[in-house]
Parts: structure tokens; sequence; C-alpha cells
């Protein structure tokens, strides 16, 4: 698993901030696809495919393994784990502050 | 609030993928502070600052409002919890999944 650092937190933001690569974590939640199927659900090229997948194994969204000349992709948990963990944080973080200042008043 | 349609998950997830944003929204978890706070606190300038906050009242992650000519900016929930949402359905469809698996296995 990544240290999730500041670069890693750029890295998974920045990969679900397009909706191709929502697009293909969605997908991959029912079970795991090719590169050509998942290209055909997108819409795109398998050129422009491989391009989102690699952004998002860089963060831990997807991996991907080859077999013979068909690399399949599966859904990596780790990157929406760390992403939900890091909002969960400050969400809580913040909504504590609220009720230490509901508990004065 | 928003609807949470592609472009604004699109908006939120790119307000994220950067580290000054992040730690506004970190700061902001800790109570309300004023644009001159917050670009101390990045060791930024306030226009830089500005900047940044448009993108994340943009996205509801920041509210803010001016009281004279000082701007107070809050933390907004509502970007949070859109955000945590969107990532808790995944990894819950994914979770889902795997435990049907091993119920046939």
């Amino acid at each position: 698993m990544l240290k999730y650092g500041p670069e890693a937190a750029d890295r998974v933001f920045h990969a679900l901030a397009d909706g191709n690569r929502r697009a293909v974590v969605e997908r991959l939640t029912h079970g795991p696809s090719t590169v050509s199927e998942l290209a055909a659900h997108l819409g795109v090229t398998v050129a422009a495919t491989v391009q989102h997948l690699r952004v998002l194994q860089d963060s831990e969204l997807v991996r991907s393994e080859k077999t013979g000349r068909v690399r399949t992709c599966h859904l990596d948990p780790a990157g929406l784990r760390s992403a939900e963990a890091w909002l969960q944080r400050r969400r809580t973080a913040w909504e504590h502050r609220l009720d230490r200042l509901g508990a004065v008043r």
C-alpha cells in the first residue's frame, strides 16, 4: 500500500476528478474487466483507456495483470479506502468541533 | 446543495487534488478563518489563496461571507459528504460483490 502522504492524496483525488476514470472504477465494482471491455464501455479508444488505467493504477484505485495478450483489470480497494478515510477524518473533526460548541452554548 | 452529477464530482475531486486546498479544508475543520489567516497558514499570497478559495467554493467545500473588508471562510460539509458518499457507495458495492462470490464458493 502507498504511504498516504500528500502526493498519494494528490494522485487519488486527481484520478477521481475525471468522469471516464470514475466510470472505470464504477464498472470494476461489478467485477474484473479486460482493457478492451473497458474501452467499449467508455466508448473511447484502447489507447485512451490505457492512459486512464495508468493514472488509476498509480493511485491504487485499479490493479491489473496480463495473461497472454489480455490484460485484466480489478478494482483495488486501497485507493478508495484511503480517499474515503481522508474525507471522513475531516468531516468528523468538523462535526466534533460543532458538538463542542453546542456543549458550551 | 449542488446536484451531485458528473460535473459536481469532477469539481470536488479536482478541488481536493491540490495540497494547498486540502490544507485549507483541514484548517477550517478547526473553525472559521479569514482569507489573510489562511494565506499566512499556507505561506502563499492572498491572491493565490483567493484563487484556491474560489475552487473550493465552487465545489461546496468552503463557504464565506464578507463583513466590512474582512472575508471569513467556513467549512461547508456538503462537499465532503458528497465525495465521501461517492467513494463509500463504490467501496460497498465492491465488498458486497466479494461477499456474494464468497457465498457461492
